[in-house]
C-alpha cells in the first residue's frame, strides 16, 4: 500500500467536506468484500453523485487513480480517514447537560470518527457528576476545567434562549469551534468554526414532504 | 389575536424550511419578552439573515406584516410552529438500537418539535426489552409492528454497511420518510422522503476548519 502524502490544512470547500464522508462510507464498505481498485465511476454509480464531482473532491485529498483501474481502495480509505480528521482524536466537552447533550455523551460512537467528548457542563446540580464516565461540572467551573482538559471543541446543547450567552461564554474561555445543536444562529468572532447541526429543520423538511405525499 | 390559514400542503424550497426554524426559535424568544410586534428588519440584525429573504421566506406561510410595526408576535409563533408541523404528532420509529438509536430514543425533547417515537427495532436480542419507556422488537416484526402502530417516519441508525439493506426493508413495509443518520447515500423509490443528518460530516468540517485556525 502506497501511502500517499496528506495534507489536513488546505481549507476545503464546505460541500466537498460534506461528501467526502460518503465516499468514504462506501469505500469502506468495497474495502470489506476485498476488492483492490475503485473507479470514480464505479463510486458514481453506487451512491448517486457525478462522476465528475467525485473526482474533482478527491482531486483535493492527494490521492490520484490510476487509468483504467482507478483509485487503490486501502490509501483511498486510509487518506479520507486522515484528512477528514477521524484518526485523530478532537477532545471536545457538552455544554448543557439535558436531554439532547446526555444522549450525545452516550453515544460513545462518535470517538470512532475522532470526536472524545472530555466533561460535560450545566447551569444545574445533576444527580450524578457523571454520565457514562464523562465527568459533568457546574458552569462555574468553566474556564478553568477547560483549560485543565484543554479542549478546544465546544457541543452546545442549551435551551434556545441561553445559546448566544452559552456561546460568548465558550468563546471567551478557549473555545474555537462549536457544534450547534440549537436552532438559534449564533453570533460569533470571524475566527470561531461553526457548524449547525439543524435537526429540527430536518423534521420540518420531512414533515413537510410528508403533508405532501399523504 | 388573529389567527391566519396555514396550508401545510405546499411543497416549500428545501433552504427556506431549514431557515424557518431559526425565525420561529428567535421570534419566540421575542414573544417571552412580551413584545407584541417584529419586523423582518429587527429578525435580520438579530440572526444575521438578510431582511429581504427573511420576507421571502415569511411569504411562504401566510402571514403578512403590518407596514411600519411588522408581524405580530403571537400570530408568527403560532403560524410557523403549525407550518412546520411541530405541534401535531408524527409517529416514528428507530430502526437500529445501538448507541445513536439509543441516545436518539432517550431524547424525549424530539416530541416538543412533533416527531413521537414509537418503537424501535434491531436484529440483535437486546438485554432490556425497552429503552426509557419504548419498546424494543426484533427486526423480524417490523412489518406487523409498523403497521399496527402506523409510524410512516424510519429513523436510520444502523452500521453503514446494513443502511442499504434497512431502507429496502423499511419502504417495503411502508415507511414513507427516512431521517438517515448514516453516512451512506440511500437510494430509494422517488416519492420516499429522505432527510440526511450527516453528523460525520460536520464533525469532518469542524476538524478541517480548527486545523486551520490552529
Amino acid at each position: 500500500m502506497t501511502i500517499p502524502a496528506t495534507n489536513m490544512n488546505i481549507k476545503l470547500p464546505e460541500p466537498t467536506l460534506h461528501r467526502l464522508p460518503w465516499y468514504l462510507a462506501y469505500v469502506k464498505l468495497v474495502q470489506a468484500q476485498g476488492i483492490e481498485y475503485i473507479s470514480s465511476t464505479q463510486i458514481s454509480k453506487a451512491i448517486n453523485v457525478d462522476a465528475s464531482q467525485i473526482a474533482k473532491d478527491l482531486s483535493f485529498v492527494n490521492i490520484s487513480g490510476k487509468t483504467r483501474v482507478g483509485y487503490e481502495v486501502d490509501s483511498l480509505v486510509y487518506v479520507l480517514e486522515q484528512f477528514l480528521g477521524f484518526t485523530s482524536q478532537h477532545r471536545a466537552i457538552v455544554y448543557g447537560v439535558g436531554r439532547l447533550g446526555a444522549a450525545l455523551m452516550h453515544d460513545s460512537g462518535l470517538a470512532q470518527y475522532g470526536l472524545e467528548i472530555v466533561a460535560g457542563f450545566d447551569i444545574r446540580q445533576l444527580p450524578q457528576n457523571n454520565i457514562n464516565g464523562i465527568p459533568v461540572y457546574n458552569i462555574t467551573e468553566f474556564a478553568q476545567k477547560r483549560a485543565e482538559l484543554n479542549a478546544h471543541i465546544g457541543i452546545l446543547t442549551v435551551p434556545v434562549e441561553k445559546a448566544q450567552e452559552a456561546t460568548d461564554n465558550m468563546v471567551e474561555n478557549g473555545i474555537r469551534a462549536i457544534w450547534n445543536f440549537t436552532p438559534y444562529r449564533l453570533r460569533v468572532p470571524e475566527n470561531i468554526v461553526i457548524q449547525n447541526t439543524s435537526i429540527y429543520a430536518h423534521l420540518a423538511v420531512m414533515f413537510n414532504r410528508l403533508g405532501n405525499v399523504e
